[in-house]
């Protein structure tokens, strides 16, 4: 579609000159006639829309806070027949959030998978359980959201505990989980006329800007937006998305003011909780549904909230 | 000594106005003397020299490659009673570098370490042998060099091995290793006057950019150097550097070219073999002890070999 428009505008640049606009207008009808019969990209030509058509979709860690925000905002946009698959490590919230998104859009089917992604002898058999019966054919549109995520140990470098495998399990769930569900995603919804595919990092300004006493949770961010980037550039028919959502009124924020090793950071997040770069997660999750609607992102961009909003003035 | 150069070229802006300059003359004469009484920071008073002195330097990954060249390049720059401590998995290799750099630098005494960071069972107890016997205080400068790594796993994300163990290893040796190693040796290494200390992750263009087929090594690279970066900012005084080597004639450049499993990558690779891009490690090292040597870079950043020099002309 975007290509016959960019033919009509190239006609009308002409259309000004009258000797030319009988002949134009015959040429625009052609046009017209021809453009069935013209091989369009296959992107172009077979993509459905992004919301409203039956669709698979599975978002991670999302038994509370944004990730529970964010099953109730896209449940409520996808199509009939559509597939929910809902993850994370608390059953009870988990059936919450489901009971949540099944009230408000009938029409999707919600599949709860409780598992820890943080937990390298689960985690594969839950990334098993979450495609358990798909069938690809059946949804006009896949979608994988990068919810789940940890901070890990919040001190300075020189106090982080010496263990690797304190380390691991932060890289496990916020990283390699997060691989090996998009390998087995890509690998269940490979490039497919009449398919589309759109994946998303829910990821943070840590995965572009240091933070003192967040290094764990900066460089697994900043290694999983490169991940993105990389499957991107990879797979040049999958939307990719590194979505930075904003200081957000979650527990996760509670535990930055709470437990962060620099008493700095502490306090400038909680002096944050006043101001208008607070946000809910039902605000952050609308800037999200308007990127993934109007489907005109780079893929593979890393875009913060605040790059859609305009900031508000000091 | 900065500060001093800059109060000299103040000065200099307004001698040409002669009325002016019998004044500044005795201002200089005055701030010389003063100088000696002023209290400049800790770091600019006591730090010594980056080489010539009695310096501690770890290099992983020393057993081949530019690995053995850090430790030849670096061997003959430290002064006597330095001691470098070398790593690597091959014992064989390492004790070749090792007789390299004691037949260049007799000043310099030359420990190995044989261990696997890349296996967590055993990083840790090399990490500890790292360091075993040494006293911070004996040392004017101490320096790190994160130079192990691995390439990972070269296939696209939708063919990458489903199992979170193989995507483990690479993350183990390229990343938590790494950061168990940092913790290591900012402990028995902390903030202390008369002593400076250094520390370079031997990054990579993958670590911005991302590659098709190479998302492991790219996603690794950029957490490593997120991780540099965060420990730039928490310790002001400790010099941090993200050196790109640029394309180089080693090992893991032949990997490559040979295994990528992007055929344009692995074409692009083997062409640049034969441009004045393929540099020799000893190039490389020549850029990285240049910067070292004027230690202007800001630290934390990520500075590649052609940010230093000059790229040749197409």
């Amino acid at each position: 579609m975007r290509y016959k428009s960019q033919l009509r505008s190239v006609l009308i640049i002409y259309d000004h000159e009258l000797v030319l606009s009988l002949a134009l207008l015959r040429l625009c009808s052609l046009s017209y006639c021809l453009s069935s019969l013209i091989i369009w990209p296959d992107f172009i030509m077979s993509s459905p829309s992004v919301f409203g058509v039956a669709s698979f979709c599975i978002i991670t860690g999302a038994s509370r806070g944004l990730g529970r925000e964010l099953a109730l905002s896209l449940g409520s946009h996808l199509g009939d027949k559509s597939l929910m698959v809902l993850t994370a490590r608390s059953s009870a919230d988990l059936e919450d959030t489901s009971k949540q998104v099944s009230a408000c859009s009938p029409g999707v089917t919600v599949k709860t998978v409780t598992g820890d992604l943080g937990d390298e002898s689960k985690a594969e058999d839950a990334i098993t359980r979450m495609f358990e019966g798909v069938e690809c054919s059946q949804y006009q549109h896949a979608m994988l959201i990068h919810n789940a995520g940890s901070l890990g140990e919040m001190s300075y470098i020189c106090d982080l505990s010496p263990g690797l495998q304190t380390l691991r399990q932060c890289f496990t769930l916020n990283v390699t989980s997060c691989m090996a569900l998009s390998t087995k995603f890509l690998r269940v919804f490979p490039k497919r006329d009449g398919q589309r595919r759109t994946m998303v990092h829910i990821s943070s300004l840590c995965a572009i800007q240091p933070m003192k006493s967040l290094s764990l949770y900066c460089s697994t961010k900043a290694a999983r937006d490169m991940f993105m980037k990389t499957m991107a550039i990879e797979d040049s028919e999958l939307r990719v998305l590194n979505y930075s959502p904003g200081a957000l009124d979650t527990a996760m924020n509670d535990a930055i003011v709470t437990q962060a090793g620099d008493s700095e950071l502490r306090e400038k997040m909680a002096e944050n909780k006043s101001t208008p770069y607070f946000l809910t997660t039902a605000a952050t999750c609308k800037v999200l549904l308007k990127l993934l609607t109007e489907d005109t992102f780079e893929s593979g961009k890393h875009i913060d909230y605040w790059d859609v909003e305009v900031p508000p003035k000091n």
